[in-house]
This record gives C-alpha cells, structure tokens and sequence, in this order.
C-alpha cells in the first residue's frame, strides 16, 4: 500500500531519523559538506542504520540523498572523489534503501533538498533542472514517493514540488522554519498553503527546531491549511535536540552545533512525549530529524503502540517504560521500572559548569568571533548581512 | 605485534568504546539484562559497530562476550532463547571481532566480567570454573590477548586474572571502581598491586564513572604499584558521561541511570581532553566504556595523533577541531572551524527546567522509591543493606 | 525645582526602591498583608531605609504609602491594630519621607495603588473616594508630586489619575504589567496613551517583572504614545529580580515568590546595564520596585554618573566596578579590581541541585496545589478562574 | 545571666548577622577595606541593624568592631579619616552595642579578628599589643563578654584568646577555616583542642563557608575535644551563601566575591535546616556571618522556637513557613503557606545562562588574571606563592 493509501486508511505512518548525524557519528559522513557519498563508499554502514530504523518502527525510508544534488556535490568537491558521479550516489542510496525496505513493511522515499544554485541566484529553470537530475533516479529506481525536504525559502520548495509532482508520485514537503516563518517572513500558514497548491499532499517540518516548537509551526501550518479549506496530510521531523531560545534559523546558530551538542540530546521519554503530542495535534506522519537514533524512532513506535496495535522489532529488546529494569541486581535501580518514575524524571546535565541555556549566534554574533570573520574574509559585519539578505536577489 | 610488545615498544594502545550501551540505542540489547546475544541474532549489527571502532582508531577489537558466563547468560534465561548457548554466543563473539580485526590491524581480546556466581557466595572452585568455560572458547579461537574488566570485588577480579592466567597469554585486568576502592573498601593502590601479583600485565580501571574520576582512580593504582616497586601498564576505559557527585558505585546509582543520561554524554572536545590528560598520567592503553561511540574513539586517535604519528581512517570524515565547519554557509558557523572555540565552548544543555546535579540513589534512596521496593519486596532498609553489604559472605 | 522642571531641564531622576520587601526582610512588613503601617509602629526603620535611598542617589522619596487605602488596611484588619488609622499611617508616611527629604535633594512623592474596592466591583465613586482619602492627606501635608502606582487595571489606573490630578500637582502613573498589556489586553501602548489623557505627565511599569522585560513594555508604551503625537515623560521601577518566562502576572506566580526568590536577585552590574539600557531608550525616570535595596540604586546613580556630572553621597563607600578591591590582601581579590572583569561575570548559583527556570502557577498550576485549592475551599479550578475573570464586572 | 550561665542553663543562645556585607549594601561599608569607621561616621545606620537583629532574635549584640585595630585601620587609611581615631572607633561600637541591647534582653561582645601585624610577621609581644588596645575599650565600656573570630591561623587565634582571657570574662573564638584546618593544615580538632586550652569556653567557626560546610568543620572540632576529653560549648556563625567546590579559602575565592554573589544567597528556608542541623550536631551558640540579614537571624528563631518556648519580637511580621500567605489575593499563592511547600521547593536561579558551579581563583586562578597580576606586579606566580606560604614566617 502507498503512503496515501495509509494515511487515508488512518495508519499512523512512522518516519525514520537523521543520517548525517548519526553517520557522522560513525564515521562516515563529513560535518561541514554533510554529503552522503557513503552510499556509494561505505554502502554496509548506510544499509546497517537503514534496518536499524526499519526494526525500531520505521514506516518510510528516505533514500540517503540529502545535498545529493549536483551542484551540492560539485561544490563540496573537495570531498567526493570525482569518480562518484552524483548519478552513482543518488542510484546506490535508491537500492540500499530498497533492499533493506524489502526486509519488512516500509515504503521508499526519494528526498530532494535545498540547493546551492537557489542560493547563488540562478533562475527557476536552472533550479529545477537540479531537481530533476535527482528525481530522474528516482524515476528509474521507482521508489515509492518523493519528499521535498530542508527548505528554507518557500519559493525554492515550491520549485521543487512542482518538479517531484511531474513524476505523477505523491508528495510530501517540509521546511526546517519555525513559528516565525521562511527566511522571508512568510509565516508558516502560507507556507502550507502554497505547497498544497503546488501538488504537495503532505506537509511539515523538519529539521532546525526541537519538537516542541516544530509542533508550533505545525500547528501554524495546520490553522493556514484549514483557513484556506485545503486538506493536506501533517508531517513532522523535528530534531533530537532541545533549542529553547533559538533564532529563526534554529540549532545551526547555537554555540555548541554540531560538534558540541551532546547535553541537548533527547532521552527516549522526550521522545515519547513528541510523539504524544504530534498525535494530538493530528500529525500522522511522525518521524525524526539530525539527532533521531534509531531509540528515538522506537520511542515514537512504543507511545503509539496502543493506537496502531503493534510494536516494533526492536521492541523485543525493550521494556516499556523501563520494566526490564526489573531484572537489575540492584534494588534501587529496580525501582526504576516503572512509567512514573521516567515521564517525571528532570535529568541532570552532569555538568556544573555549564550554562543550560546559551545566546544564538548570526546577527547577534560575539565580538571575537566577528573579528575573526573580518580578519579571515574582510568583511564587516554589514556587508555579511547585506549578503545574506541578497542571497536570493 | 602482540599487545606487550606493542606497549614495550612505546606505543599508545587504543581501546574500543561500550557495546552494550550503542547496541542497546541500535535496537539489539537489552537493558536490565544487559546481555550479549546479539553476536548469535544480529552478527552482522554487532560487526558493524566493530567495525566503526575500527576505522576510528582502536586498536583492540574486544570479544562481545559482556555477561556472557553461562551463570549470567541462565540467570537472565527469559530474554536469552535457550537455543543459544552460552558456548555459541561467545564463539560467534570471537568469529566476529576477527573478522573485522583482520581488516585492519587490530588485535582481538577475549573479555570476561564480574558473575552472579561470585555475589551469590559460590566457592573459588565454582567461580574459577565459571571464567574457564569463556576461557575455553577464547582459547580455540585463540584470541591475541585477554581481558578480566567491571569487577567491583577484588577477590573475583584476581581470581579471573588467575584462571586467565593459566592460557599462558597476556592478561589486563580493570576493575569498576572509583578512588574510594572496592565494595569493600580495598583501595585503588592495593587493588593494582594485588592484580599485577596475580599476573596481569596491565591494570586499570572501566566503567562506572566519568575520565576525571576514574584518571583519579588510576592515578592512585599508579602510586600503589610504584611503592610495591611492581611495573605493569596502565589502562582507562570510563564512561562517556560525566558524573560529578557520583557515590560509591558510579553511575549506576544515578537517578538518570540508564535511560536519561543524555544530557551527561561527553563531547568529542571532552574526550581529546580525557586522552591528553590520560597520556600526561602515564596510560597507555586508553579506552572507553559505557557511552563511547566510534566518534569518541577517533578523538582519542585525533588527540594523540602528534604522538602517534598517523590519524585513523575515519578522520578523512572529520575535520580536525572542527576545520571542515570551514566550508559552512554561514559566516558564524564557519568561525566556529577553530581549536580554541572548541575547547573553550561551555555547551549549553537547552534543560533550564533541569538541575546540573542529581542526587545518587542507593542507601541516600529517596523516600518514595523506598516505599515502593518496600511494598514490592517486604524488605526494610536495614535489610536490603544487610543483604547488600553480606552479598559476599 | 519640581519633578517636571527637573524633567524639562533634561536632568535623570532617579527614584527609590522597593519598601515592602526591604523592611519585610528587615522585620517591620508582613509578607501576604503588606501593610505599610511600620510608619507608625516603628517610624525609625522606615526613616532609615527613606536615608539610605537618599544617600544612594534618589532624587525622590515615596511615602511608604503602598496600600495604605483605608479599604485594604480593613481588608487586613487582623495585622493592623484599630487604633492605627489609615489617616495615620498615611500622615506618618508624609512626615518620614519630608523629613529625610530634607536631608539632601530630594522631592517627596505621595503614592496610591490598586485597591481591593476596585477588585470587588465597587463602581467608579467608589473607588474614587478612595483615592481621594488619600489625596487629602498628601495635600495636607504638601507632597511635592503623586504617584499611581502598581496597577493591573487600565480602567482603576485612569481613575486614581484623574483624583490625583483634581490636586493640580504633577501625576506619574506605572502598571505592574508585561508586554502583553493589563489584565484584560489592553496593549502598554493603549494605556500609556489613555494615561497620560487622563493627566500623568510621566508613564511608565513599576514591579512584576525583570528589568529587560519591564523596558520592554515601556518601549510598547514609548511607540503608543509617539503613534498618538503625545508627549509625556517615561519612567521604569522594575524588579530587582531575574523573571524570564513568567506569566502574565510575573513574579507573583513564579513558584517561589515571595520566600525564596533569592538566587533571582539582580548583583549590582545587572543594574548598571538595566540603568543604560534605560537611558538608551530615553527613559528618564529610573527607579527600582520590589527587590531594590540602596545599594541597586547607588548602581544606577554610578552608571549615569558621566551624565549627570556626579555621584551619590554613598559612593563614598563604593568604588566603581569593583576598584576598591585593589586594597585587597589576596592578589587574585585584587584581579577582580576592574570593570571587565564584572561586566562578563556570569555568576554561579552555588545550587547545583536547582534548576535555572520554574513554571509560573496560576491557572497552570501544579495538580497538587489545585486539589489544596479545591479542599481549601470548595471551588472547581473552573469556578476559580470564573471568579477570577470576573473579579472586576 | 552572663553567656555561660545561659548555655549552663542548656539555653540556645542566637548570635546576630553580618555587618560589612549589610552594611556594604545599605552605603556604610566600602568593600575591600571593610572597615568598621561608620560607628563614629553614621551611628544611626549602625543602631538600626543592631536593632533589627535584636528584634529578629539575637541574644547577643557584637560591637561593630571587625578589622577595628589599629593597624588595621592605619594600613586602610586613605578610607578611614585622621581625625577618627581607632580608640574612637572602637568606643562608640561599644555604646551602641549597649544602647541596643539595652532595648531587649541581649549580651554585648566585643570582638577582635585577624591583624595585619601577624600576616606581616611581627612577633608575639607585639601582635597581642594590638588586640590589647581593643581589649582596653572593651574593659572600659565593660562588655558582658569576648569573641575572637576570624582567625585563619591557630597560633594567631591561640594568642588573641590568651589577651581577651587577661580580662577575666568569657571568652569565645571562632576560626573561618573549612574541614582542611587552617592555612597551615592544622586540623579543626586541634584547633579547637588548643584555643580551649588557651582559655576559650566556646569554641567554632564563622565566615569562608555556607552552613553545610561549616558544620562538617564543628563536627570535626566536637570530636577532638571528645578525644582530648575536653569540655567547651560550640558555636556556628557561617555565610548566608551556598559555596559548593570552595578551596580551602571559602568564598573569598569565588569569582563571585563580593559583588555577584546573590545568586547564592540562603532563603529563610535553606537558614531553618541548618538551624535544626546545628541544634542536631550539639550547637548551642547559632548565629550567622556574611550574607546573614535581620531576616536570616529570625528564621533561626522560629525553627528553634519549639525547643526555646517563644518567638522573637520580629515574628509578629512574619508567618511561620509562610502561612500568612493565606491572606494573599490570588488562590495559587494562598495555596503557598504551609511548610511542606517551601521545604521542598527547590528556587529556581532565573539565570537560565548562568551556570551553577564556579572555579575558586587562588592558586588555581585563571590565564587571564594571572597575567593581569604579573603585569601589575612583575611578580611571577611563584613568586606569589612563596609569599601567601610565607606571610606567616
């Protein structure tokens, strides 16, 4: 069955988690270029995180083709060997993620993202062309639909919904915005709006928030959609990663991203937590973002178990709510087992020294920081700002 | 090379990070049980991870044989099909790990761990023939070296030591202990000497605590085997979470302990810390336990690269302190690609609704969790810690 | 010379702080009542708090007149003994503050805030006469201005300046409210304007909440007023506590007003930076609410001590950021000697166990209080915010 | 009835607060010097704190006489004018001790502390000279009895109580040193041991540490006299700051010492557990140091009021545990007067990028003041090493 076919028949449909960080973590993918030319280099570590979130719940598998694009791939170049054609990559993500999907109930997903040709101003026939590279794969591979992903600039995902629909495929699209809307000040409402317009069937956010305010921006979506009498599926893949206090653009601006944001992680109870909360809110697409391990995605799967009837593979190898703690010699940490004891639970950070909150940087960039970019690139702080603003003319 | 003589030699061992922490996040260990099967049900989950410490630097390969002493193995009979052995687990364990060791150049230890026969008063016959029976399997596999490790009694660590001993290969041992020594107060000092006269070559401690505690804690074996005029090697496996204000047995009795330790996750920054710090004291053999994925690994490689001379083969995946943020899209991320950001940041824990600290658990065991394993068991205070402190007759 | 004069002039008026907290702490208020009649009862206490104020730089003295209306003082009858009248307590009120006014260069402000009358629905006659009881004492005893202060209630605010005003002296008039405006919505920019319709040459917030958000409002206010082409001066007494995240109501909710709100208090920088910040905006009444002790003041009258050309008597007994530390015994005491080193001081809580924010109560209020509450007195949570809601018909 | 025959008569007697720090904020004191000159200068503020201590509970009034020696005063001279004579001083602490303590039923003390003269290395003859000159006025105003308190070194510590004993009153003495003894290592328990054999009836601590620590150190000084089979009363007057991870120098170290240490200071609640805990370890003589306020001295008062059959004068504006809440308008803050509330509530820091720990400076002090200190200096931290372990020859 489809993932229409899904929703439609009000299955809850279970995404999966993020690849580059957790590849990365591994060892195979580059913080900075984040390119997943893994799949063709290193194509057992790919198939291996891909069934771990086949067996912790996963309905969807995206191919691993985030910044998989041409241009994206040429622009990092440095890193990808010329002879790992964007063609082999985007291919050799599309089998992986068929092979391991065969090995249960899950749906394929071809997933297209923001590009850097968007970004240096090239015009709508030259983006679209970007996508369609991608999606041509995607066409030959046949997966099963296609996910327009990490937008920041309602006018590039528009783009790219129109190209993926040419396929005749469902679509879904997510932006990574928060309440405050794209980088235009296009609130989130619109936004939804105007993707559903486009061809999009479902539509969300991913990515750059935590789930409490991609829940937010859900919500926004939502109210934008219901205004407008549009129906559309809700989807939602927040990161693992607690962000009060954020600016616009989400974690990137934080200090500690994305080398040092261990004590923001979520336990699999926060988890539990969203997944309540998205249903809730009418969400039927659940899934995670940068962050999201393979027990986060089981944590979505166990809080929804009562709803959907079933748990996930990995659940053998867990007690809900910490109740195979009740086998531990000790018995305090006995005492643990039990669903109380969890949901409540204010974790400590371990770290005394350490602030729990912390400024954004961008706009509101410390002092030595800015000195260093001037010195590096000589430019002051207002031309940066001009640039950014005039990134897309 | 076998393992002396590579440290004879003056090199820096790398160990290998927790198994059964990742592989429980993976889907493919339980917690509570905390046993390893998985190398009979998933080999190939358990090779990946392998395999992933591997291309981060570690040059010991351990047998995932955790808890795998056919006393264990029984005791937590209901999670573990009766179909698999105690004698299949941890052969496929050693088939595994070198596998994977001879696709690079790794050695394979063969691991054994602290044995309800011992905390269930069994004689010394009984608890050597316990150790014997891995010993059997690691001896037909012929393993390169061995390890006694997470020993919390003196007296079974040496009694391990001293049936490891009987295969004529080198044998490290490494208790989990902090600088208040044993469960019966034996300390650190002591406990090395008492190890390196049962024959380990090498000494230390893992677990249970975070690298400062446990660097403490080594610091004081070192003293001890210096006074007795006794030469071993030194060695540290601790967690990758901090754990300030810990009691007697380390995290374990964390409230957070095991599900919500993430806030407490050390950074990569952390770790290149721990490995300098390590090195400067006079270890040689540096490792990790509970909470090392392969990324912390390779920041004990990226470390210690200057000495070592090479960097391992995932760090063509990373940038040193961060330089591949070079290439970000943003300006303020891209000053982030510097030494002394990193090592200066004071990550943030996005918590402000959270405590730093946390009391530990165990005899300073809350009121309410007191009741609870009251009802439960129909045991008072006084009796859970008679039976405690009479666990070993 | 007059507040206005002052005023026109260009001169920085500078107020006091908060009486009731102070002299609570100090042993002369009671907290739940608040009463000010210490100004009979223990007229010495009260004098030499108006004395420190003086000295640390204000240039204006309120009576201690914080609800002293003869509504409240009946309200709380229990505490204040009859023989005590609200005739009294305010002529007393009057004579401290002229007494010690005279001392140096102060103006002496007779003040009135929210009355319970208002509260219980009494119509505006009522209310009014009210005031007015008040007023005739201020004008007996020859006040040199007024001051409304501390009310929620756009409509009760606009009353007590129209009484006010009936005395041809000048009127300054503050809300205890947030950006979110007063108790029914009414924006800060609204009730600035319809303020200073009503009379009040100078608007502005007193109490409820931090310095950052309490500027925050005013800046609303300032935008109010420009919008409408009015002209009045503006004025900011805002706590001496750190309130992020509260409610609507502020601090009052926060979990541990008013018994423990101790790590919130701002240090003597925090003010400073409030005192420039203030300034910045083109606030020129700049005063301290519930939390201010003299020396928050002095802090303020040091900051703008380049703009007016002088400092206060008790700077004597200060040197600025910290300079006095240079007499230090200890060479690392006398590092600190400097303005760098205090302004980038974030300091520590010394409460590891504690978390850095807590959920406001109120109408999200924790299930054990309500059902307290409930047993308390009868009352559905429903029932209590319908009263609440209709507390003023 | 003198101080002995009211701790003969099992009486707990209540020391008062902290008059430099109180004193610093009201504008009387100037830190870094903090020099008692305001006795002669502003009377009037120096009355109303005795007063307000009397009213909060104190039985015991010290003269404000801390750092009042002559050579004290002379090293501060630039702050302390010609004409005010150390005699002068010293005189009218005396006399207003007694005017106040003349209102209530209350001892004076008069008190000496740590010279320069001993920290510049003059010898015994001439250190005991100087507290002689003290020890002259307080015979002439003929105080009820002695208190030599803030000694870092027993031998200075020793030679002040062998001066107060040549006066024939009771002499208490008080050390601001931690669990690790004095600068020169020496156990509380000798301590203690020899200032009663020097002639002391009282013996304790006061200042450097918050209560916890300051109790763990008069637990240790309990138990060598227990050892040494000597007999003498105990008594605590520790900071009104929590200092979790001090040095051995207690708060001095801080890098919050003095102008940022708010975020640390006690609730009344944090000063009735360690009331109880005091009373609980044997303490007879409860009082406070820095930080303590009217407010912290009363609630020692009511924790106690139980053992001791009243309240002090001050509780008549005070609830117990917060019950005059009760009155309060809003039904969430009446649901905030019963003790269970605020014993267990933990306050919140409302500095969300603030951490909770803080590294004491000293010899563990930072790159960046070091080199400030060397510039200043041209002293090299060795240098000043030798000098602090010297001061002492």
């Amino acid at each position: 069955q489809g993932i229409l076919e899904r929703l439609d028949a009000g299955e809850i449909v279970i995404g999966d988690g993020g690849f580059v960080i957790a590849l990365e973590k591994r060892g195979y993918v580059k913080a900075g270029p984040w390119t997943p030319e893994a799949t063709v280099e290193h194509p057992e570590a790919v198939r291996q995180l891909h069934r771990e979130f086949l067996r912790a719940g996963s309905n969807v598998l995206q191919t691993f083709t985030f910044y998989a694009s041409e241009d994206k791939l040429e622009n990092r170049g440095n890193y990808v060997a010329e002879k790992i054609s964007c063609q082999k990559v985007n291919e050799a993500a599309c089998d992986i993620a068929r092979e391991v999907a065969n090995e249960g109930d899950a749906l394929v997903a071809g997933g297209v993202s923001q590009t850097p040709s968007y970004l240096s101003c090239k015009n709508k026939t030259e983006v679209k062309a970007v996508f369609r590279k991608q999606l041509d794969v995607f066409m030959k591979k046949n997966v099963d639909f296609l996910i327009a992903e990490y937008f920041e600039h309602l006018e590039e995902a528009i783009w790219a919904v129109e190209v993926l629909k040419e396929s005749g495929k469902p679509v879904a699209a997510t932006m990574c915005i928060g309440p405050e809307g794209d980088m235009h000040g296009i609130p989130p409402g619109q936004c939804a709006v105007e993707l559903v317009k486009a061809g999009a069937s479902i539509v969300g956010v991913n990515c750059h928030f935590d789930p409490d305010i991609s829940l937010e921006t859900v919500k926004l979506m939502k109210e934008g959609l219901q205004a407008a009498k549009l129906k559309a599926y809700l989807m939602s893949q927040p990161l693992a990663f607690h962000t009060p206090g954020c600016g616009k653009q989400g974690f990137i601006d934080l200090p500690e991203f994305p080398f040092a944001l261990e004590p923001r992680i979520l336990t699999r109870w926060d988890v539990q937590k969203y997944a309540r909360k998205a249903y809730d809110l009418g969400v039927r697409y659940i899934g995670g973002c940068c962050g999201f391990e393979p027990y986060h995605i089981r944590a979505i799967a166990e809080e929804l178990g009562p709803e959907r009837g079933f748990l996930p593979e990995a659940s053998e190898k867990h007690g809900s709510w910490g109740n195979s703690l009740s086998m531990h010699t000790k018995p305090w940490v006995r005492a643990r087992a039990r669903k109380e004891y969890w949901e409540n639970l204010k974790p400590a950070s371990g770290r005394p020294y350490c602030p729990s909150m912390s400024k954004p940087d961008g706009w509101g960039v410390t002092k030595g920081a800015k000195e260093l970019m001037q010195q590096k690139e000589a430019t002051t702080e207002q031309q940066l700002k001009e640039l950014f603003q005039k990134q897309k003319c």
